[in-house]
């Protein structure tokens, strides 16, 4: 027997849009399409009062009363507030029944924004001066901008060049503008130029790896992303190998901060060739990194990290200039950071709050970022909580030998068969090469269910697949289980986990359990009451949510509470970029959210010791995990039921 | 009979302060002292109530009643607000009666500010951080220096040391401000040294001179003093050649920049040796000059002042590090320029109207700023209007062949006896050289009483000094008057002034006249309306106001009513350094001042042509002048009476 699998959610598809939804229990159309951020109208609020969510449907479902009695249902459209599906519909939003907000489409979740970038291109057309108005030159345009007098601030060689400039275009100029810096500042004056652009980076720096995109300032649209690994990874896999690294010597920083500028410039001039533009258009940068990796991209000493109190140098980071910082974009651009809460809640966590949204809800929510460093935020509109472990770089590739990054030839999915046999798909579909994240939560899940391990790791079952490699050949300790043999492999040598390297992902996996158990004790809550778990990552996209309940990674809480995000950081760096909203909430999630500091909790440690079996050692917390246990066949059970 | 000149004023001498005022007309010694910036305590306002006003006075006086119960006479000391100085009068001041205000001496006009500089260096006890309250180290101090949350800007170099500074000096720092910045900008933090200074700079920037001066930004005391020739002059004596010089050819701008900053250079060199002080703790500079002069100073092209509508390129100049100015100070110091009213209004006379107070007094006052371009303020608390004129560089020792400036050798007094004879009075009781400003007002004010010349400016007594010089020999037009023969000179040529210098500076007293009559006509004022006439200027400093009246230089009003500042604008400059009123005064200056273009002035055109004769077409306008040459002897009656 395959490893059972809750029924499968219906599906909601909407129409141009292409976006497709899970469905949740008792939610009308209207209330998905908020979700998927859709545009569908609704002044009233989804009262079924105004009848201008109509839309096409098409699929089994219920029509809720009341409408209002200018709708006709004869014209083959219903109101999306009073359709609630019961099967997979689809749905199509007639052009007449959106609200007319800016819509923007990203690989990640996507979420809706107005666009208020941190940077805007203003056409100004600028009264001519006289003898009654003869303000001078930089207040003419400060008041052409909207901004009273004194209240801008420029480079200065742009005030050498400015009445030049302003008289060569006869006072028709091209202003680009950071319109939320305080004061605001000028960094470009010039011709009217059509065909010109202004261009914005977002940028996660993650420890493992950064990803940026360009973006298109005026549409919003991406223009080109691109990803590198970390170059920083050769002076240490974790944050905590970088900042011992920085502290080590007197080049240390400077080596590290050298070596994510290069892994930066590689990806800004893959990201310009792609998006055939030039580094000068690039007048905006929003970047999101944990609280290290924005230290060292500053080239400040994270030192202060690592002791107790664990205090960074800084959480929110002044307003600051491409040149300044060495981003090679136009010297004069701003570059914002995603304010960390503290040394091991940073920028990316804050960028995934905004991300999820789950700081705007009613409702309680939890939004876990699994990477090599694990966070968990817990909370709503109201109130929020960060919490942070030391995940290890188990799920990235790290820590263990065969483990790799999600690219090609990684498995990322295992599946065994009742009769033992193991089953699995890589990524570009050759000879696998490795493992990667969601391929060892697959395995180990397989392995649990099949008893070839119990509930501490232990690999006990005897089988063909498990054997003691000689540790001079293979370099592995203990008892092995082998993924794909020599003959398979796209190495010429055998893929297999240690049982070592089985007990390391246990481990990580209860760290970031107990943190997330620790966060709802300290708001007195169980995980019954979340609304919602938001994953982000980019392990977390490619996760099983089953297999991941199973191992007891996450909580066992029905599945349409999960909410996969896919790189969460990038999306609140790509939000901050392009709304001056995201970036006041940014702002107000920094203020907001308390700081649970786990290494002195004793809370955690209780947590952390119960959550190293499988699922866990109370398995009261895991009804849905012990009943699909309990339905194996009695030769499966294992040392599950150990 | 030598030249007449009203009854002297009484002088009232202050002590210890060793401050010497002329006595006004009804005033009390409180009053004086008021005026004198002289600290004397009175919480009463000046109403004999509280007795706390206790002065010894030596001299002749009236006591005017009513006097506390509880002060008593027999020891000696009367109450400031009830004694009316009837003659010299000296008053000793006794600790007791002082209010505590912060003194300052400076060689200008005293002007007694609170002590809120541009910077400011605060010694911060900061709490160390634990794991309840760990916000980052910036924060910290931020919170340490009473500012909130992200509400401080830093170099990024400080803040990648920030971390370390702490720790190292065990969170005990004394950190180096710029408070008044938006937002408040960090400039310095280092461990705490008590023989550290934090030192300023204010500068005038004159067309002509560059007076720079080094300040204790922690007591406001002077440390030195230094002033050079602008070393702009060979591009152009008046700020239109200057104008002229930047506009001509792509390299006039970088060599006016770079002329007036190898003046600042010596002058800083000067002032640093003097001051013993190293360039870098000096992290504040506050700089006045007129609207040309700051252009230049900042790089900007100065073309659009002198082209109607004549609009400068800044008149504000937002926040700017001395790295960015080029200033050879602390890079990350501030530099505040005072904001200019308009294209020939600059920050000089805003820092003019500081240092005088007229925009504080309820009573209306005059402004007037003699220099190479002449500037005048009318107005009071409520209300101020502004006006240039281009005296052009008389004054100042141009367009005069043997006129120099206020150095040895400088004829500065003249005088002529009833025998004709002259004598005169150099600076550094030399061999004269050359005539300065003053000694030319002196020199054609005897001319016009002893009727060497006409109400035009005409020689016309036939005298031996009045002679027609070979033009080819002496390269003078036209007649000549001669101060000093080649005998008596220094240079062992004659030194004389013709007829076309003397109409020259005819013109320029005409000018500046007439724009103080537009003002006043603007505003439906005559000269009797003004309280006060505050002359500024490096020249206004040795005018002679008895002879200025009888040129028609300044209006025939009482003598009691001129008040000579000295140089207001090193002054004001000053005063903004020290003082964060100060410089929101000089803001709300900038904002409140209307200005009068008089170049497409029909009225100004009008009263220029009438201000052309000697003291002035309406002899009406200038009664004790009227009455002084009335009371000539018949012979002497030349020209005058013409």
């Amino acid at each position: 027997m395959p490893l059972p699998t809750p029924p499968r959610n219906l599906k909601v598809t909407f129409e141009p849009d292409g976006v497709t939804m899970q469905l949740h229990e008792g939610e009308t159309l209207l209330e998905i399409a908020r979700r998927a951020n859709v545009d569908i109208s609704s002044p009233c609020g989804g009262e079924g009062l105004c009848g201008r969510c109509a839309v096409q449907v098409k699929g089994e479902h219920d029509v809720l009363g009341p409408t209002p009695p200018h709708h006709d249902p004869s014209k083959g459209l219903s109101l999306a507030c009073r359709v609630r599906p019961k099967g997979d519909v689809t749905v199509t939003v007639p052009p007449g029944s959106r609200s007319g907000a800016v819509r923007i489409l990203t690989e990640s979740r996507e979420v809706m924004v107005e666009l208020s970038p941190l940077v805007r291109r203003v056409v100004l057309e600028l009264p001519r001066p006289t003898i009654s108005d003869n303000v001078c030159d930089l207040m003419r345009v400060s008041r052409g901008l909207g901004f009273g007098l004194h209240e801008i601030t420029l480079p200065l060689p742009l005030l050498q060049r400015l009445g030049e400039t302003v008289r060569a275009s006869d006072w028709r100029v091209a202003a680009t503008v950071a319109t939320d810096s305080r004061p605001p500042r000028l960094i470009g004056l010039g011709p009217v130029d059509p065909s010109g652009r202004t261009l914005g980076l977002a940028m996660d720096i993650g420890t493992t790896t950064v990803v940026g995109r360009l973006i298109d300032l005026e549409s919003g649209l991406v223009l080109s992303t691109a990803a590198r690994e970390n170059g920083q990874i050769p002076f240490g896999e974790d944050v905590i190998a970088r900042i011992q690294h920085a502290n080590e010597s007197e080049t240390g920083l400077r080596e590290l901060r050298g070596a994510v500028f290069g892994t930066i410039k590689e990806i800004v001039l893959e990201l310009l060739e792609e998006g055939h533009a030039s580094a000068d258009e690039v007048v905006a940068s929003s970047i999101a990194g944990n609280t290290v990796m924005e230290h060292l991209f500053m080239g400040v000493q994270p030192r202060s990290i690592r002791l107790e109190p664990y205090v960074p140098t800084f959480c929110q980071m002044p307003d600051i200039t491409a040149g300044e910082a060495g981003l090679p974009v136009n010297p004069d651009g701003i570059v914002y950071l995603l304010p960390s809460r503290a040394g091991f809640v940073g920028g990316d966590v804050t960028a995934d709050v905004l991300a999820c949204g789950m700081h705007k809800r009613d409702e309680v929510a939890m939004m876990i970022d699994v990477g090599t460093n694990g966070e968990v935020v817990l909370g709503n509109r109201e109130w929020l909580m960060a919490c942070s472990c030391s995940a290890g770089p188990a799920f990235e590739g790290g820590e263990v030998k065969h483990g790799m990054r999600a690219a090609k030839g990684a498995i990322e999915h295992v599946e065994i068969d009742d009769d033992l046999s193991v089953s699995y798909q890589t990524i570009g579909e050759t000879a696998p090469r490795g493992i990667c994240g969601s391929g060892l939560i697959d395995l180990i899940a397989e392995l649990f269910y099949h008893g070839f391990i119990d509930r501490a790791g232990t690999l006990v079952k005897e089988h063909g697949r498990v054997v003691q490699l000689d540790p001079l050949t293979f370099d592995a300790f203990g008892r092995c289980f082998i993924i794909a043999d020599a003959g398979q492999s796209g190495t010429g040598a055998p893929i297999y986990i240690s049982e070592g390297e089985i007990k390391n992902v246990i481990r990580t996996k209860a760290a970031m359990y107990a943190a997330c158990s620790v966060l709802l004790k300290e708001a007195n809550l169980t995980f019954d009451d979340l609304d919602r778990v938001y994953i982000s990552g980019g392990f977390g996209r490619y996760l099983d949510s089953w297999k991941s309940r199973l191992l007891g990674l996450l909580p066992d809480i029905e599945e349409w509470r999960f909410e996969f995000m896919g790189n969460g950081s990038l999306e609140g760096a790509r939000m901050a970029l392009l709304s001056s909203t995201a970036r006041k909430e940014a702002r107000s999630v920094f203020s907001n959210m308390t700081y649970v500091e786990l290494s002195v909790s004793a809370r955690f440690m209780d947590e952390f010791t119960s959550a190293m079996f499988l699922p866990h050692t109370d398995l009261d917390r895991f009804p849905q995990v012990r009943k699909a246990l309990d339905g194996r066949k009695t030769e499966d059970r294992g040392g599950a039921g150990a």
